[in-house]
C-alpha cells in the first residue's frame, strides 16, 4: 500500500506544538504502515524564526500564519497558537478554502464552536478539537461518535489539573490553600495570575464544550454557571472526608428529564468517596458520563502538558488526513439552541460551614433561618474556634434559590461572622 | 435535512439484542436529528419466533438467520447470536455481499479477526465490534482512531466484572473465594460453571483483540498466557493490602522496548493503591493504556450487562450507517505477524505464599532454593497457621523462569505442605 502524502500546516511552536512536530517524526512511519497516510510537516509559523531556527528547517519556519492557511502545498492546518480573534480568522480561512483543521484552542470553540462547526460543515471537511478539552484524553471522540445514540443524562468531570492538584494537598497534607497553590505554581501547575483556574473558568468553557456534544444544543464559556475553590479550607474538606465524601472541583452538564432543560454548571463539590472521581488525584482529570443504557463510563488521564496534548492532536490529524483523502468528514449535525436551567432552580444537598460567636441563643437563631427558607437539616456539627465556633450544616435535598435566600440572611446576622464555600453534595 | 433510512438485521435476540431493539426504536428520532441517518429494525432472526412474538411484529421475527443476512431490503447487519462456526459464515457472507457488520461476539473476533478485517476490507465496508471487549466502555473505537498514531507501551485491563466482583469481596469483606463465587452465582455474575471467567479464559479473549490494536498485530485468544484467580486466598490479599496493594486479575498486553516483542497475559496481580485500577470495585471494567506521549488513560464502566453492550452496538450501528451512505469505512490497515514473548522471558516482583512445616531448618531450605535460582528476596513474613507455619515472600525483580524453577523445586521439598497463587507485582 502506498501512502498518501498529506502535508501538514502548523501555526504555533510552543510547547504543543514543538511536542507535536516530534511526535509526527518519531511516528511517521507506523502512521504510514498502519493508516495509509504519510504525514508531513510542510510549514510552522511563529513568533519569531530566529528562536526555532536550531528545531525546524529553514524552508519551513515562516513568521506568517496566513501564508501556512493559504499555502498551496499544505493539505490541513493544526492551530496551536491560541487566542481568539486571530485564531478565528485564520480557521475559517482554512475551512474555506477546503482545508480540514485540528485545534487545541479551548477559548476559540467556547465562544465561537457554532460557527466554526458550521463552516467545516459548508466545506465537507473536518473541524476536529479534542485536545482542546482535558489534554490528552480520548474524550470527545468517544462522545461524538462511540455514544452519538446513547441517551446521556449527565456529565460530571474533573477537567482542570490545577485546582486537583490543590484540592488533593489540602485533602492529603492539610495544606492551606495558600500554600497548596504556592506549591502548585512552584510546579508550573498554576500560573502566576491563577485567576482563570481557580475561579473555574477554564473549567466552564471545557464543560460547555462538553455539553454541547453531548446533549447536542450550543453552550457556550459564558453559559456557566461557575464557583472557585477560593473559599474552599482544608477544615471544610476535613468535615466533608469525615462525612464520607472527597471534595472536588467539578464541572457538570446535566440534563433535567421534567423540562429537557441543561443545568451547566462548575462548583466545589462533595462527591462520595467510593464514587470513581473520588480517586482522582493530583493533577490528573477524569471525566465521568453517565448514559441511561451505558451506566456510568469514565475517561480519565492527563488533562494537559505538551506530549499528552499533542498526542491527541495527532489522533485528529491522523483522521482528518484519512478522511480528507475519501472526501468524507465528520459532523456534529446541527446544534439546537440549548435551553438552560437557571442555578436558581437547580436542587441538590448542601453542606455550609459558618463561624459564629460562641454564644447562647446562636444556634437557635442560625437554624430559625433554615426553617423559614424550608431548608432542612440532615446533620448538623459544632467545634470552639478561638472565641467564636465553627458550625457546619448538612441539608436535604434543597433548592438552590432557597438556600442562597439563607446565606444572605446568615450574613446579616450579628452573630455570624463567616459563611465559608459552599460545598454542593453530588449524587450518585 | 432528510435523514436516510438504513434498514437494521439483527442475529440474535437474547438480553443484547432486546436491548438494542428497545434503545433503537427509544433513540431514533434523536439519532435521525444529529446523525442524518434513520435506524430502523428490519428483521430479527431468534431460535424460536414464537418466543419473541409479544415483543416484536411477526413481518420483523424470523426463524432463518441466513435470510435477515440475504435480504436484499437490510442494509446492514447487527450479529449477537455468538457461538463461532455459524456467525463466523452469516458475517463473512454479509460483508461478501456488501453488508457492513456490527458485532458483540469477542470468541469470535479474538479467534477469526484477522480473517474477519481482511474481509471488510476487501468489500469496503465496515466491521465494528466495539461491544465485543468491556461491553459497554468506549475503548475499541479511542484505541483504533484518537490513539492511532500514539506510541502505545502497555494495556493493563480489568476486563471480567465476575472476577473483579469475587476478588472485591474477599477483598473487603474477607471473603473465602468458593463464597464470593457463591454470591456472584446468585447475582448473575457468574454461570454456573464459572471456568471461562475465573480461569482467566475470557480475559484472555479480550486482551487478544486490545493487544492486536494497540500493536497494530494479529494476536489471537490463544496466544495469551492465562492463569486464574482460584488458587487465590483471602489471607493473600491481606498481605498485599499491607504491603500497600490491591489484588485484581489483570490482563496486559505490554512491548518490550528492546526486542519489539509482545508479552500478551491475564494473571492475579498486585497493584499499587494509588494506581487507577486499584480503586475499580465489583464487577466494573476498566482499562489503562500507557503511552509515550499520552501518559497514562484510563477507560471505566460497565462491562457487560444487556443495555451498556447495546449501548456500544448502537455506537457502532450509526457509524457504519453513516459510513455506508459515504462510501467510507473504518479500516485497522494490515494487522503484522505478532512477535510474542514467552512467559518465561518476562520479569517483575513476585509475591510467593507458601505454607510449611513449623519446625527448625524450614526458612534455611526455603531460602536456599531462591538463591539458587538468582531470585532475591526483598520482604519476608511468617505467621504460625495450626501445626504448619504461613511463609510469605516478595521478591526484587526476577526471571520468570526462575520463579517457576524455584516453585518447582519448593514443591518437592517435604517441609512446603502448599504453593499458594503466584501474586506478580505491576510496575508504575
Amino acid at each position: 500500500m502506498t501512502a498518501h502524502v498529506v502535508r501538514i500546516g502548523v501555526i504555533g511552536h510552543g510547547t504543543v506544538g514543538a511536542a507535536f512536530v516530534k511526535l509526527v517524526k518519531q511516528q511517521s512511519d507506523t502512521i504510514a504502515a498502519r493508516s495509509g497516510v504519510r504525514l508531513e510537516i510542510a510549514r510552522v509559523a511563529v513568533r519569531n524564526t530566529a528562536t526555532h531556527a536550531g528545531s525546524l528547517a529553514a524552508d519551513v519556519l515562516t513568521q506568517d500564519a496566513d501564508f501556512v492557511v493559504s499555502d498551496p502545498t499544505v493539505d490541513l492546518v493544526v492551530e496551536l497558537m491560541g487566542g481568539i480573534d486571530e485564531a478565528r480568522t485564520l480557521i475559517l480561512k482554512a475551512l474555506a478554502s477546503g482545508k480540514p483543521v485540528v485545534t487545541a484552542n479551548k477559548a476559540l470553540i467556547a465562544t465561537h464552536g457554532a460557527e466554526l462547526f458550521a463552516a467545516a460543515d459548508k466545506s465537507g471537511i473536518d473541524l476536529l478539537f479534542e485536545a482542546a478539552v482535558c489534554g490528552g484524553i480520548p474524550l470527545i471522540r468517544p462522545l461524538r461518535e462511540s455514544l452519538r445514540g446513547e441517551p446521556i443524562r449527565r456529565v460530571l468531570g474533573i477537567v482542570n489539573g490545577t485546582t486537583n492538584y490543590i484540592l488533593t494537598k489540602m485533602s492529603e497534607d492539610g495544606a492551606s490553600y495558600a500554600d497548596a497553590l504556592a506549591g502548585a505554581q512552584q510546579l508550573g501547575y498554576a500560573e502566576a495570575d491563577p485567576t482563570a483556574d481557580v475561579e473555574g473558568l477554564d473549567a466552564a468553557a471545557k464543560i460547555s464544550i462538553i455539553a454541547s456534544i453531548a446533549f447536542g444544543a450550543n453552550v457556550v464559556a459564558g453559559d456557566v454557571y461557575s464557583e472557585g475553590i477560593t473559599k474552599v479550607t482544608a477544615a471544610d474538606i476535613a468535615i466533608a472526608h469525615r462525612l464520607g465524601y472527597a471534595v472536588k472541583l467539578l464541572a457538570i452538564a446535566e440534563l433535567e428529564n421534567s423540562s429537557g432543560s441543561v443545568s451547566v454548571r462548575v462548583h466545589p463539590a462533595m462527591v462520595p468517596h467510593h464514587h470513581p472521581l473520588a480517586s482522582v488525584r493530583d493533577a490528573f482529570n477524569a471525566v465521568v458520563v453517565d448514559g441511561e443504557a451505558s451506566g456510568s463510563l469514565m475517561f480519565y488521564g492527563r488533562g494537559a502538558g505538551g506530549d499528552p496534548t499533542a498526542s491527541s492532536v495527532l489522533g485528529d490529524v491522523i483522521d482528518a488526513a484519512i478522511n480528507l483523502n475519501k472526501g468524507a468528514h465528520a459532523t456534529l449535525g446541527v446544534l439546537t439552541k440549548a435551553k438552560l436551567l437557571p442555578m436558581a432552580q437547580t436542587s441538590c444537598e448542601y453542606l455550609i460551614p459558618l463561624e459564629v460567636a460562641d454564644k447562647p441563643g446562636v444556634l437557635h437563631a442560625v437554624t430559625g433561618i433554615f426553617a423559614n427558607n424550608s431548608v432542612s437539616i440532615r446533620a448538623a456539627e459544632q467545634d470552639g474556634i478561638g472565641s467564636g465556633a465553627r458550625l457546619v450544616f448538612l441539608t436535604h435535598m434543597a433548592n438552590e434559590a432557597a438556600v442562597q435566600a439563607c446565606i444572605a440572611q446568615l450574613r446579616n446576622l450579628d452573630v455570624v461572622m463567616h459563611v465559608g464555600a459552599l460545598l454542593r453534595v453530588i449524587a450518585d
